[in-house]
């Protein structure tokens, strides 16, 4: 049983509906669908404010578009250390800002201290053009820890980066996990936080190919010429039969299907943490807040699990391995009861 | 009826159901399933050679990709002046190459003649390190004008290019359609003719959204470090559930279904020119020779087709506007019978 | 005799002299000094505004941290298909804009017209962001062809431009050679005329290595964080010990000693044109209006010059090589005599 | 009296000499006339190896052009993290790169261990194309806090760096008073013990404007095309009157100039340590090892020296702001006597 990554799971079957659905007929290209159209007004709504949305098949996508769109070339973005953009994009960030620098922040449990930030920004500024620029604040939502940030804690954030003139993307690689357990609406987590672009992931829960940059900035703000969609276009990222996105997007977020599949991914986490933390061997990592269990296993733990079929990713933690065990949005509770059982026979 | 784009056609219904057969059951994520082995497998015999497939979303990142590994950034790219890659794409290629120049060429019907390319050869390297350096030459395939480049053609200006130290990149967009014109095998219209990397389009062709980077050069002469593997990384092109990319292409080329959409596109699109080029007022702009159509037609003439129903795009051509009818793939005899009744009605 | 390039001619002793005057004690680094605070309040009255001057060392510096600063990576620049910007520096332009575009137009003698840009931005626009966004449009002065726009002819071309959204950069190497035959002041062939950036250059008048961007644009509609100085910083040309290219222009324009260098090199360019015209078997090439003369020679007159010493490139023109010979700022009237004696014998 | 930056000295005179001696005649341009030839022959017996030397204007310039030259966009480059490279350059590595990583590694006195870069490399390379690729390793000599290398130190960083598959750049601004304090060779320094490229500082050991890129690489390792050139010349840092860097650092070098006047530099460093470190309230930083002192001052004796005219830096370091005192090649022991003076009357 695959718990290596929410990325390999299958897609919901409202996704795959959704793709036959859009297939009758011809359809303009490139965004000028009436899908893509009713993409943009469904997200005003759930984002309750005057937005535009740019679907995109990849999550790196979305995040190199977010950061080269705000970070000039000479601009430095604030990250987690160990955030998705840092380590795992082979500096696709640097390439779309033409070689911005990302600088890793240290935080406990994948999340970065206010105090963190103000203290590198105290230490910023003092040496002219000779330093890059402070730019972007971004934030990663489930954080690569599996944990969250709290509304107050990204306004709390947002307000230092805005006070030095940085912009704030979030990647929400795993928003709908997050918003699951927070239980606020998609704006209290975003905009009225302070976010100014979001990456907003559909594949890991659900999705078969879909993201999607949300752009939360007022029109004027905005560099002319439409700088974004023209980003996209030269990343290769503008999609011909781009309503076979936009219709994923539709079908993800159509009766609340993202928040209920995060939701389900969510508790079977919880149940899997809790049960594992309940072994005397096991120490969990990490908190567990959304679909992800960072736990400290004994090797012979480890190995009775690979042994039994339960495949899991080891990490490295701060002290010695931990397996890193993800649960998509299709988990059922047998599959946990499965998994805990395996554990407890080996323990 | 669409006859703008045949980025505008629906997926064929095969490429649905090999996302359907795709979706069961977990993946490793990457790249590192079985569909995308297979897929390598596949294509190896499809083209007869030792190849590597790099399946990507769209065109643009194919033809960017396999730009930017081919030139160095203090390169120069040769192309058509009507290249896709020169005028539609915004600058990917230069984005990708980290600054190339891209040098258009023009040239009858779409075409680049093989002693245009010696003409710009012999005016350049004169000027040393002040000039960008011949890296590479593009060919489309079937061009921007609809027409073909013949095997021996291709070879032709390889072997110019060659001896030039230049490689050669086949933005095959429309790949099958050359090849159920000309009737020739995949490799005798791409590596055996000295091609180096090929953009392998589907998208146009009944697929849904797959394209490929298809590697010709010999391991040994590629860059270090899986260069190309990386760039795709950083391009944000690195599909994670890239089953779903590989399952199309798969179904794509499997029972020759791509020949077969292609041919019936083609045909169409014959039927389409001669039924034109009948009516004494109409003259075709470039010879048919794949699935696209340039006409003049007279200003009324265009007007009823529009009125009628016909959706076509007004394409600036030599002598005033053209239009440019695109025959996609899931055409019938009917849809072209009643095209042309209409155009023999208004005439 | 060198009329290769006014590169290769000596600096004046005007300029050694500042160099060993900036050299007494020691000055704070990267601009930070009088030298340089001076050459800002003396270009300011030079130029008769508000300006900022970035000292550089060489030319391709300025031209290329004005276009990376005026055009976006999505952007396009038009020029001459013959300037220096777009074949002589192997894609600086394109390296600083982080992969703009530049699209050479062409243009008797060296000059852009303004109907080709009108019929160029009237050709555009039709294709949202799958094009380039024109930017910037550069003007050469004196033109690569050793011709000149007259300051009506810039206001026509950048009213043009404006109009389009974009801005004007002009390539000034030879901007002296430029104000000596025009007559004109500094400001009425730049900012009074519509250019946002100038290239000034000295280097080939009779400077060591010193030119400098100069920046007509108002602060308000700059970029923030001080873009500009940024990009010279990593593009490597901020000097440490910067005091000794600024003092280098402020001796270059002290009384107005770069407009009495140009005026000689322009009056000895003159009287070998003129010379060199009423030979019967030569014709002039372009008109001479500033330092170049570019001249068909037969070709046994040209091995005879260059068997007497004199040394000059073969360019290629429209109809033949043709022979450019340029007048440095340190020509005597004796060597255009004793140049135009061998030519008359020869001939 | 200026301590602030040996940056801030003023050329030697053997230095200005060498510009007047090269201005007599004209000369080729872009490198193609005897100084630059010259230099070539120089720098080969100097290193006493077979290398490729290209003077630039700034120290930014040879770090950026070698990082870019040995880096590709998808690597990482290992630093300390207070290198000139990381944290002084605005990004200009990145920049040259196509957008490398930097990587900056924490060690004592800013130098790296041998133990930290193997223990980086050890938790990299598990995650394929998703991370950047190890790909130079960077040695500051003099470092940034005025310590050094030893051979022996350099070789061993560099033997695992070339085990890694990395190559290794030492930024040498101070290099001429490495060699000063070490007595070794400038081979026994560089290639001999691993590096590839050297960045050759000479303006702030009494240079003027000058700096080079030394490049040991067998030719047959290097890129085709020239390709270090074709980067030199598209960053804008080809200058055209060549001649006046090259002859620059002919007189840098000629009869020892660059060791005599480091040797004077680093003699007056270790007094003014020395006498410094008498005091009691005083405390270094760093062991002083080149010409630079690194000195935790009690904050009046600070005020006091500032306002006896002593011009210094005040730096950041692990235990409150230093005082860091660069002591330039012009120095006098009568400079030196009078720091000290000052200083221990104020303490």
């Amino acid at each position: 049983m695959n718990f290596r990554s929410d990325n390999e799971s299958p897609a919901a079957p409202e996704i795959l509906e959704a793709l036959a659905h859009a297939n009758h007929d011809s359809a303009h290209s490139y965004g000028a669908d009436r899908y893509t159209a009713q993409l943009q007004t469904r997200f005003q709504e759930l984002f309750e404010c005057d937005l535009t949305v740019y679907p995109v098949a990849t999550g790196t996508a979305a995040n190199a578009l977010c950061l080269g769109e705000l970070a000039p070339p000479y601009g430095a973005v604030y990250c987690h250390s160990k955030a998705h953009i840092h380590v795992d994009e082979c500096g696709a960030p640097e390439f779309y800002s033409g070689g911005a620098k990302l600088i890793g922040l240290n935080g406990e449990h994948g999340r970065i201290a206010a105090e963190t930030v103000n203290k590198t920004l105290t230490a910023t500024g003092y040496h002219g053009e000779h330093e890059s620029v402070p730019a972007v604040l971004s934030l990663t939502q489930a954080t690569e820890a599996g944990t969250l940030y709290a509304p107050a804690a990204v306004a709390e954030l947002a307000a230092i980066a805005k006070k030095a003139g940085m912009a704030v993307h979030m990647d929400g690689a795993r928003f709908a996990n997050a918003l699951a357990t927070l239980g606020c609406s998609p704006a209290d987590l975003s905009w009225r936080v302070g976010v100014d672009m979001l990456s907003f992931g559909a594949t890991k829960n659900g999705g078969m190919m879909s993201e999607a940059v949300v752009d939360f900035r007022p029109t004027a703000e905005r560099p002319p010429h439409e700088s974004l969609r023209r980003r996209r276009m030269r990343g290769g990222h503008l999609l011909s039969k781009m309503r076979f996105l936009s219709a994923q997007l539709l079908a993800y977020v159509e009766d609340d299907l993202w928040l209920r599949l995060a939701a389900q991914a969510n508790a079977g986490a919880a149940r899997l943490a809790e049960g594992l933390a309940a072994l005397p061997s096991v120490r969990l990592a990490h908190p567990v807040e959304a679909n992800e269990v960072f736990a400290y296993l004994p090797e012979p733990l480890a190995e009775a699990l690979a042994a039994g079929g339960v495949e899991f990713h080891r990490w490295p933690g701060s002290d010695g391995l931990v397996a890193r065990l993800v649960v998509p949005h299709c988990v059922t509770e047998a599959d946990i009861a499965w998994l805990l059982a395996q554990a407890t026979a080996a323990a």
